[in-house]
């Protein structure tokens, strides 16, 4: 794509209203834009970001045998009433009539219309173990949206459901979305470790949220630095490899500052191993048996011959939230730089040469169209900026490899640069051989 | 994916309420269940054909140079107050007053929200010209929700807009949707024609509906058999092609009942090139120049130097609506055959050995391995049911070429067959020889 074509309003100030860095960022590199409080449009970069981090969410939720499906944005209320929500869930429901005066609401999240799914189609053991999930906008109507999308009213979350015959079963399909969790963050670029966690609104037994360390974080972490030596390609999605998982993440004492204990801490945690830092919560795990099952009545045909009452647990990932945890992350002295798994194009040519310098041109074409043609997405700066402005935009697109073309180079030479290294002169095919290894290996 | 995994409710019996055959199909198959008035949630195997269908228009939106962006489902009524709409748009506006009184809506559709973002961040003409899209939810309270996904309440629309500096601009870019809407619909496999149409509560001048002819369609179509020859690879994306194209498909007499004309039909259409059949809404596309953009003050600097209003059209394509439309074409005798572009799987196993006969069980499973090994995505029925019960549920799959297995055949072969077509009798490598050149050549 050429930057003079792609619709993107870069901001020179930054938005007085923005208060922290993922915000700022977002809106003055033209990724967002509210539209309403705490209601944001994705403009093309953001959306693209945005984009594959739902891929790779969606991949890790397919390999742990989750199946994709998508349920409305609007619920009836009516179930609501019948797992006993509806009223005690509060203003931070967006609810509605409709023409009819019929109440309905838009999904917070969606225990209940699964519940209800399941309860209408599955009558046999035999269906199980299942796991459903989707990936669907969601509404809170937050009483001060803020931090952008951090914490917006409509949001985007992949909530995943699990249904067991029984609550060994649960517990397995549990740790196999924590599984995938681990896996989801760090092909994200992100150090996110579990918390045993409240189970708030949700209920049940047993969860663990899943926090992803960042100085700038919402709440303060206290860890052993043991956890962040564990690696999740250690371990496999075999029942015996996953409860391994679980307790070398959960073994070690790691707790929010609501939850902390500093006896408990000192005592578990060497001086030298306690981590103190600061998180941003982006999953949240629960197992809670029938708490939704027996109310709605998802009852199934077991094994033994008996109705049982479904086991359930419910999983979600904060997707849009996650853009904001990774520019948390990676935003630093001004200088974004994406992970190369998310970055909205794979590399970036900034052609420096002035106005009327055709042999800057034609060198930016040419590398522009070999990687095209070699299935690059490639932003190519063909704009008319000074060269110190078309640094600070990229500094602020984030892309994490850059090709730059100046009127003193070899006319066979570039200089190619990840960002935050040192630069190198390569040749064209040089370059492409390289980007080949870092994206496509 | 193995059929004894995959969430797939089959019914045995057409649901009363299910009144024409793509609601029937969709009920009965498992692809989407209701979970409100005119409200659907998408089962995986709906779910896998939607995502299909979306892809293929978002290529052809992208190839049309538009740039794909999301734009929130919930929106504050103060525009649709700017523009005028508010109050005349009537009760299939979805408002909703949020926890501090707010007036919000659910779109219906999005040219006040992105005539905004376009004025809040294009200033100047070196912008245009530009088109931009989404695919997102949108909500219309129906009175009378009904036909499935037909005519559905929340439903997923792909809408765009396109903003140039002049009127000759703006048809360029209408023309270029025209294009990409035809193209879309013939890689769908279907007959779409466009047709004179009125604007509606969109407004402008100039509009044009694409309807998919299909005998069950909702309304009559008037038109001449010779639109049926045109073919769309024959034009290209030029301006001068592009001319000739809308020429070509539009200087044709083609009119719905609603302002069908008996003797203007007779005077250009020749009786034996007459062809009177019913059709199904698609898609829609309107030129409407500043009724937008001079309410809300969306204005740029010319290249003259003045301050103009930019001139717009939008174009949309109803996404799950199209669901529904291939199936009104391509279910027949309680057979479907879904169009190899968006089938949900490229292929379905059967096998029909008896429950112990391994041998069956493994020839399954060998071709079932060498299949997905190479990317196909494949459908192997390892259920217990009987023949007869396996053939009916694949009628309603529909999954377009068959792979039966039964303890008659020589080992080394495969029954293979393409659902309406004659059976052969192939090896395994000969199937994925086959298979290979009819998805991936």
């Amino acid at each position: 794509m050429k930057l003079s074509e792609l619709f993107l309003p870069i901001l020179k100030d930054i938005p007085s209203d923005a208060k922290i860095k993922s915000h700022q960022m977002m809106l003055r590199s033209g990724m967002v834009r509210q539209s309403a409080a705490g209601i944001y449009s994705w403009l093309p970069l953001g959306f693209k970001v945005l984009k594959k981090i739902e891929l790779i969410v969606r991949e890790e939720q397919d390999r742990a045998g989750a199946q994709e499906m998508l349920m409305p944005t609007i619920q009836s209320a009516d179930l609501w009433k019948e797992s006993g929500r509806y009223d005690g869930y509060g203003l931070e429901m967006l609810r509605i009539k409709d023409r009819q005066d019929r109440e309905l609401l838009y999904g917070p999240t969606n225990e209940e219309l699964i519940t209800q799914i399941f309860r209408d189609n599955v009558k046999s053991y035999k269906s199980l173990p299942l796991i459903l999930y989707h990936i669907q906008w969601k509404f809170r109507d937050e009483i001060r949206p803020r931090f952008g999308v951090m914490r917006g009213r409509e949001f985007l979350m992949k909530d995943s459901y699990s249904f067991d015959e029984t609550k060994e079963g649960a517990i397995l399909s549990y740790n196999k979305m924590f599984y995938a969790y681990l896996k989801t963050f760090e092909r994200l670029g992100l150090k996110a470790i579990p918390l045993v966690a409240d189970t708030g609104p949700i209920g049940g037994d047993l969860s663990h949220e899943f926090v992803v360390l960042a100085e700038t974080g919402e709440s303060q972490i206290y860890t052993s630095k043991k956890i962040l030596d564990l690696k999740i390609e250690n371990f496999d999605n075999s029942e015996q490899s996953l409860n391994k998982m679980v307790k070398a993440y959960t073994e070690t004492y790691s707790a929010t500052d609501e939850k902390f204990d500093q006896k408990e801490f000192d005592d578990l945690v060497k001086k030298d191993d306690q981590l103190i830092t600061r998180g941003i919560e982006v999953g949240h795990i629960f197992y809670f048996g029938d708490k939704y099952s027996k109310p709605m009545k998802a009852v199934v045909n077991s094994s033994l011959g008996k109705n049982i009452t479904v086991e359930m647990g419910s999983y979600g990932i904060g997707v849009s939230r996650l853009v904001g945890a990774i520019i948390e992350v990676n935003y630093n002295n001004n200088i974004m730089k994406w992970p190369k798994t998310v970055t909205p194009f794979h590399v970036a040519i900034i052609n420096l040469g002035k106005k009327n310098d055709e042999t800057c041109k034609n060198k930016a074409q040419k590398i522009y169209e070999l990687l095209k043609n070699n299935s690059f997405d490639v932003l190519l700066d063909d704009t008319e900026e000074s060269p110190a402005s078309k640094f600070k935009n990229f500094d602020l697109i984030g892309i994490p490899y850059q090709i730059i073309i100046g009127s003193k180079q070899e006319i066979e030479q570039y200089e190619f640069k990840e960002v935050g290294c040192e630069k190198e002169i390569l040749s064209a095919q040089e370059i492409l051989k390289k980007l080949k290894i870092i994206y496509f290996n």
